[in-house]
């Protein structure tokens, strides 16, 4: 028995459920049909080192709305704890909770399967202890487990590695961070990540870089992890090692993959397949430094994916423009944030890059809690196009790398960001502002070079 | 007898300062003169607020730097307390502290005078405990007239007076604001401005609207303030009530004033008069929204024309590309963010404006100090030209302010200031950053118009 739907939605995260949303706000009478492997939707699993760390209270606090708000309020048919096991021209077939399966016949579908994490092969993975965060009841696994440990391995030291130590270290967990690179955050420079580095040691997190994870080994549960360089003893172990998106399903449908790996798609979220979209982590888009595809699989990407993907599900032209890599943790006391090209990737790319890179008062020097910043701002020399930036510090991170995210994104050189119009008032920041004072510095070396 | 310079510069302020170290930069060998009337030169008289709150300590604090650096270090001929008394094709005379005058041939002049307060023409204001807020001196004067006082009159709720009624509050005094029009801060729409005027009065300031003082009486000394409406008993009283471009430097030399009674300038600084330029608080420039003359007297603007002055001075070519008054400040507990054109503004230069507001979380919600945040944004009706913002909230303002501040002098549309890839995570921002939210709703509206 098969049933019909005008749009189906595989996969109930951010991109998804806004797919699906905004499709029921123009298409109030279609019958929009989506599949969620877990037991949650918009769900925010960037929220799960804070849940770890006791700031949010409840698994329930990382979701956006509950599901009913999507069934109930914007007549959505949701079905959590459904899988997609098979997918072909103009049909999927999903597996329930209880076993039984259904084959749904579509007009258009939305593959918004986010991403899974990339867990290296090594033996001792599937050890108890050894836990991986994607989905929210893997966090709710990872509580229990830590509720009994003392030492924990992160191995990875990304955002959510990072975002990981930290907060383990608030709930009194000895913290061993293993890291294969011989730096921290591999979307900053060297330079950069080593205030990250120093941040982590004072806080008492013990810092492996350079150094690559071999086994886990126990008798049933993790008691400790091996690696080229020595051994550690641990009661439970996070890998946090990246992710990759999640194309089984864009497989299937013989979806076309790009560059990145992630789905290949049109700005307003097609892919080579009339009537298939993708939006989300699983999607590829468009680099606005470079001009080519790359891969963001982080939330507001995501989010916005979906909002177009929504628009194109339900007929209406609308288009997505790309993205520069945007991002901010907090590690600790510092602020951590990104934009654009590091110095090295523009190297690849192919440009010239030239940087500068100062530390700044956050505020007016006389001003209580006025702290040091520093801005790393990259540009290419022939060009004097505003590359990339970095900036890290006690305070103020957001406003700076908000500022230049719109910057980059709207390929303005480096003397169109010193002359930007930044607010100032002792409280907030000094007269000249750090990230002014970084191009001012930029824009001499640029006159040299 | 007449002495040679290069290069004049009369007036000491950011604009004059970053003028004259910059001509020292690019010709190390000629003779550049300042000429301040004040003791101190590179000061923040945006400061004075805070030093009267007592969070600044002392006057020097709001010195960038002192003399010292200036003439030592730079090679700048500093003379401060000294008065241009007269000016011609080429001459200046100045009156210095101990009453002799000399005068000085110059090459290339910048008139650097800055803003004068601007008081209204009222019996009383000769009255001791009277005060205005331009000099260093004057906060001086301030302090040791504050120390013998209870009761302070605040007349002007501008940036200023606000920021005065919140120092003084910290610092005990009993406050009366009292403002002219029927809100306060009229670089802000109505509907914001009842979020800050709602902060004051939770605050315990005695807050008259719509009111227009008529006179101050003594004996010798401020002890009432008498409006249209009412009088009331003080022992001090700060004009807070705007400033005018000093420009009586300007009508000596026969420089042009534009539209807005300020210097007018080209880009690169020049006036009408050969070999004179303006910078600073004292000059004109463009309105990157509007495309005209405009007027911001605000001290990053102002470093930044004095920037581009001293470039001009020495013979290269720089340009200013314009403004559109972005500033900030903070009343209480209250983040006070704007840029562009208010709605109302909107209206008179002829857009037709659409708006829309929305009070958003400030952080992930389950983060503490999650705060609530409203963001007000106006778009042209016929382009979806983002025209103007303003952000109100208990922290995180100056992240949205200047990511709105560099799309509305990108001119950005809605729907891209909607695609801008912001940062987040759960310290930071919600998922949906609320300057993304006010953009999709506005989108919204637009849409509908």
């Amino acid at each position: 028995m098969s049933e019909k739907a005008n749009v189906v939605v595989v996969g109930g995260g951010p991109a998804g459920m806004t797919a699906a949303s905004r499709v029921k706000r123009f298409r109030p009478d279609w019958r929009v049909v989506v599949f969620e492997r877990s037991r949650y939707v918009s769900y925010a699993p960037c929220g799960i080192p804070y849940f770890l760390g006791g700031l949010a209270k409840s698994i329930e606090e990382l979701v956006h709305y509950p599901v009913r708000v999507f069934t109930e309020e914007r007549g959505i048919e949701v079905h959590t704890e459904a899988e997609v096991v098979e997918a072909g021209e103009g049909y999927v077939r999903a597996r329930f909770k209880d076993g039984t399966e259904r084959t749904y016949e579509w007009d258009k579908l939305l593959i918004a399967t986010g991403a899974r994490p990339r867990i290296p092969r090594i033996p001792g993975t599937e050890l108890k202890g050894v836990l991986t965060l994607r989905t929210l009841e893997s966090a709710e696994e990872a509580k229990r487990t830590l509720s009994q440990a003392e030492r924990v391995a992160v191995v990875g030291a990304g955002y959510i590695g990072l975002e990981l130590a930290d907060n383990l270290v608030r709930i009194g967990k000895k913290v061993i961070l293993i890291e294969l690179l011989p730096h921290v955050m591999p979307t900053l420079d060297y330079d950069m990540t080593a205030l990250v580095e120093n941040e982590l040691v004072r806080n008492g997190v013990e810092l492996h870089l350079n150094e690559t994870v071999k086994e886990a080994t126990g008798n049933g549960k993790v008691e400790k992890i091996v690696t080229d360089k020595g051994e550690y003893r641990v009661d439970a172990v996070f890998f946090a090692t990246g992710v990759a998106p999640e194309t089984a399903l864009a497989e299937m449908l013989g979806v076309k993959k790009g560059i990145t790996g992630a789905v290949s798609v049109d700005a307003s979220m097609s892919t080579n397949k009339e009537g298939v979209y993708a939006a989300g982590d699983v999607a590829e888009t468009v680099n606005l430094v470079t001009g080519k595809p790359d891969w963001f699989p982080l939330a507001p990407v995501a989010n916005k994916m979906g909002y177009v993907a929504g628009a194109s599900l339900a007929g209406f032209k609308e288009t997505f423009p790309g993205a520069v890599g945007t991002a901010i943790t907090k590690v600790f006391g510092l602020e951590v944030g990104r934009t654009g090209l590091t110095e090295e990737r523009a190297v690849k790319e192919g440009f010239k890059p030239v940087s500068a890179t100062i530390t700044a008062n956050t505020r007016a020097s006389y001003y209580p809690g006025s702290t040091r910043m520093t801005v790393k701002l990259i540009a290419d020399g022939s060009t004097g196009q505003l590359l990339g930036a970095q900036v890290v510090g006690a305070d103020g991170v957001l406003a700076r790398i908000n500022a230049l995210s719109v910057l980059v994104a709207k390929r303005a050189t480096v003397r169109e960001a010193f002359f930007s119009d930044l607010a100032y008032a002792p409280p907030f920041a000094p007269v000249w502002d750090p990230v002014i004072v970084a191009a001012r510095v930029l824009l001499g070396k640029l006159a040299q070079s």
